[in-house]
């Protein structure tokens, strides 16, 4: 039985860092009924990220935020567009480097990620922000066909 | 009602830059008859990219290419791979450091895109080149069921 | 008539490099019956990337590795998470920076790729891994509707 399903997460962050929503979208796939298909997690913004790297060890964390910060530095005099501060060019440049937009397979009602695969909301920006993530899952349900 | 829609999109490039294409898609969402679902935009090339960036302040585009032309350098002499110049391998390179593909949702038959989003094809290659996008659109049709 | 196909293959990776996968991928997608739609390529690790990228000419992957080695240092003194050595952090500073899934359209039975380009498991990790990917097929099938 062909089905589709799609939602918004709203992530509230504390400024620059990793909040993991794994779990978030883990219950909106069950909120929803897909069985078996395809999960996009898709992030309405320019200066945030959606990745997926380790979730075990919290030094995998820091060590990408410190070693793309060595890359694309805040507050770069090269930078024409600061409207918004030092961290402001920084943020579309992580965001481009990174990803908008995962697709992540659904099986048996589960995100088939690998064990140590976590998802999370990367916040470019120092300031806490309000950042919403798009959700679009197709596939199969589990419903009676 | 359960639809299928693909087709492709040609783009003029005047050399490197960004060229934004958010209209053209969303005509083409329009011509599908998608009501809700998913968008997936992938470029047939692996000389030029398809972003998602800020596209109210053109600084942000400039920006975005001085920096990475300052991360990855043309004539690089550590490069092998220059057939075609000295901008042939760096564009690869920056192809790989972006995305191919990118999928984004629809919903009411508008692609769901952030305030500041805006769809483009980044051209890597110093010269024009005529670039191909191909377009896949899975969801649920307007049209009666 | 509306299809979902999903599996898993199974690459083992000599140590760090590029091994192509499109053969493989095209196989299942014969194997699946897809005849028009999308095919996920999702890597269930976090040290291993999919991309795709030029595949004519050798040089092009040698340069990609050189390029990023110099980038993301392996040992890098900057690192906290090194629990399994010098390559483990770079594997998954590479991974952000690259992809984990890559949404390809299908059309016609056939992945619809540009003339150069191809799909590529690149392992990060310095020793020989098997790494798993995972497929997801949506679309229509060719069997009778």
């Amino acid at each position: 039985m062909s089905m589709l399903h799609q939602s918004q997460l709203m992530v509230s962050t504390g400024g620059r860092g990793f909040f993991e929503i794994t779990d978030k979208v883990q219950r909106e796939v069950e909120r929803s009924g897909l069985c078996d298909g395809l999960c996009t997690v898709f992030v309405l913004h320019t200066s945030a990220s959606v990745i997926i790297t380790e979730n075990a060890d919290p030094d995998v964390l820091r060590d990408l935020e410190s070693w793309i910060s060595g890359v694309v530095r805040d507050g770069d005099p090269a930078f024409l567009h600061r409207d918004e501060g030092p961290d402001d060019m920084p943020a579309h440049v992580r965001s481009v480097l990174t990803q908008n937009s995962i697709g992540i397979p659904v099986r048996n009602g589960q995100l088939e990620l690998g064990t140590w695969q976590g998802i999370f909301l990367w916040e470019h920006r120092l300031a806490p922000h309000r950042r919403r993530i798009s959700l679009t899952l197709v596939g199969a349900s589990t419903g009676p066909g």
